[in-house]
């Protein structure tokens, strides 16, 4: 048998996709498509991957929920002692339900609502990292509100260019995130003076798919000068929570940068500072440990174009219509033929709606399965009900066993909140 | 009293947002943020000015229910007299339920799947706008298999050039819709000689939010050349359907197109032809008839920019993000205070989460509430739950009363389909 791994856990067998055990077909035939497909063992690949290039420091990788938020996938996790980096009331919400200890779980984000910060505050979460002045206020009066001392951290902006998609990019001036370096110690010691915030770590997120880890390096040690001004100052920093970003290849053919990569930009600082490792990493855990399935509705050819139109579409897996992201993509059985040069493109009426544009492929028929790879991350937590489109199911496979983790919409769940 | 009509029944007095007879502050207040609210005498009033424009000729104005899928919405257009043009099976199950009669339902989309012709045909839908080739052969089957004859359009690409976002212009040789304007003779004859499929009419869509009405006369002609050409070989042609996309003053400060003028570029055509013309309006109709109200939750003040933060999102609002789309915002109550030059911004962790940038408005406290204008259509079909967000309710105003349309959801909506 040949066999050809693209990712840990989704191979190609004489041509086949499997997800571990299984043919991707045989589970295309089992629940329809379009259907988000993950495989159990590469969640855990990844993460064990991830989380042991840390092992020589204190640290807790806390998987960021917004890549993908299903309960199912969090407990596996949990499972292996992942904590939860969470943008909501909604996301801390399932982190819990999932079995993480609060003590694991930390809570960003731009625009918490004060109700929110309650939630938060009530489950005794690890740390809020707070991102503006206004929110460090807010936090104090929801603190005193409980008569509860909010431990936080602050969010700053290290002002390094991380050299990936404008919109991923996040740690600099123009951004909405953060406070300013320049900033930062004077509102920590406004922290520091405030009876219901407890000033217990540091936050930055530079980023996200990035790959040339001297970032974070140039990020940690910038961020490391201020945490020594303000242990100097007698403001007991702990957590340095160095964000998300690692990059993942969205290419089978190129190698993922090794974790260890980034653990040698970031643990000089920590080791330096006695400080606790915090990690969000999001995209990096789960992107390669899920596909989406859709099936190959018509081909279409024009004189100067040929068209896929597949039953996936932007509702579904919003990234390439948003970003112009690339996924790579298999026909779940490759017969040998010869390649085409086509376009994927979804069922929704948007020019916008393409998955891959002139992109090589084996030749398919109408009918035939095809794999968009990569779709563990940013998948199914950006899905929608444009065109009043069920949102697709969520599949976990573990060696030869699937389950359900979330069932596919019907046009009635659609209509619930109307009536 | 001071009164300016932004647009119809949305007016601010005394510089107080008004939706219909009530001030927007009090429904947000009742409410809570982030909220559709839509204005049902707006819907008429936009509704009937299309309409009205084309009275002269027999004809269906087919509301595209992906601008705007809210079953109440719906039903207070089926009450004009509205259609529905579709794209899915669940759109198709909004507009009956909404008590749109079969006879006025239309159903385009290049990814029909065999079940979803099947549900149209079962329930007698006027007509299927057929985009491909392959697509007529399923749809002759889907016949075969029921025993029903498909009454059909074929989609045809008239080939001009509607000067719009590119994402939103569909009619070019490039696009994946539609069949090529010389390829459609063909087909036709194709369809007429097949058993289970009825050509009764032809479809073209330009593209949508265009305001130079001439590309439509341009098409129409077009498509009106090959509707003689059809009726000269015995095929009888006998809807005409052109159609959405006439676009909407996103600036309140510039008038509108008036419907009068599409009218003018299609009727000639369909007179001369004798056929029903039907259209499929969208934006046009529901867009300015809903605002999206938002609170202002921070400020955040830097040495170059000022920021807003907002509760509303690009999951509760897409098309910033995904376009680059401009919505007007205003201040519920204009306190009469100086403008400043900011970016208005939602809570979701992405630098693209931008609802304007570098605008200019009246200097706003925390906690102000700011309402989006324009946002009734391909706002809230378009919402989705990332970051964990429950998507927003949906208020209908009419005079001094409110309905919720579609409630609010929950976090535990969210984790239903997961257990
Ligand atoms: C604060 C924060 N942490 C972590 C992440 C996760 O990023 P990634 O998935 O690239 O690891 C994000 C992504 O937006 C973020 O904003
Ligand atoms: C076939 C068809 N008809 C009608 C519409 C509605 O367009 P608009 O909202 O611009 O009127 C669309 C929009 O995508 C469409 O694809």
């Amino acid at each position: 048998m040949e066999r050809k791994t693209l990712y840990p856990f989704i191979e190609l067998r004489n041509g086949e996709l499997y997800i571990e055990e299984l043919p991707a077909l045989e589970i295309a035939e089992k629940f329809s498509t379009p259907a988000y497909v993950y495989s159990a063992n590469a969640f855990r690949w990844w993460f064990n991957e991830f989380n042991s290039a840390f092992s020589q420091v204190e640290h807790t990788t806390c998987f960021a929920v917004k890549a993908n938020s299903n309960v199912w996938v969090l407990k596996l996790l949990a499972e292996l002692g992942a904590g939860a980096d969470t943008v909501s009331a909604g996301e801390i919400h399932r982190a819990l339900t999932a079995g993480i200890s609060p003590k694991k779980i930390v809570f960003a984000g731009v625009g918490k609502r004060p109700d929110e910060i309650e939630f938060a505050l009530e489950r005794d979460i690890l740390m809020i990292n707070v991102e503006s002045e206004s929110e460090l206020e807010t936090v104090n009066r929801v603190g005193e509100k409980l008569g509860k001392k909010a431990p936080i951290a602050l969010r700053v902006n290290p002002e390094v260019d991380p050299k990936t998609h404008p919109y991923i990019s996040t740690g600099l001036h123009e951004a909405k995130f953060g406070v300013d370096y320049e900033r930062a110690v004077e509102l920590y010691k406004k922290a520091k003076e405030m009876k219901w915030v407890n000033p217990v770590g540091i936050h930055f997120h530079i980023g996200s798919q990035i790959t040339d880890t001297s970032a974070f390096g140039e990020a940690a040690e910038k961020v490391a000068e201020l945490v020594k001004e303000l242990h100097s100052l007698g403001i007991e920093v702990e957590l340095f929570d160095a964000g998300g970003g690692l990059g993942v290849n969205y290419n089978p053919q190129e190698p993922p940068v090794p974790s260890e990569e980034l653990a040698k930009q970031l643990i000089p600082a920590v080791k330096e500072l006695g400080c606790k490792l915090i990690l969000e990493p999001g995209r990096r855990i789960s992107a390669n440990a899920g596909v989406l399935l859709t099936k190959l509705l018509y081909i279409k050819r024009r004189p100067n174009k040929t068209f896929y139109i597949v039953d996936a579409g932007m509702n579904d897996l919003a990234r390439p219509a948003l970003y112009g992201a690339y996924h790579h993509i298999v026909p779940v059985v490759n017969k040998g033929r010869k390649t085409e040069t086509v376009d994927v493109v979804g069922p929704i009426c948007e020019t916008g709606d393409i998955l891959a544009k002139g992109r090589e492929l084996p030749e398919c028929s109408e009918g035939d399965i095809l794999a968009v790879l990569s779709a563990g991350a940013y998948g199914f937590t950006m899905a929608s009900n444009y065109n009043s489109r069920p949102r697709p199911p969520e599949i976990l496979v573990e060696g030869s066993s699937t389950r359900v983790i979330r069932q596919r919409e019907t046009i009635s769940d659609l209509l619930a909140r109307e009536f």
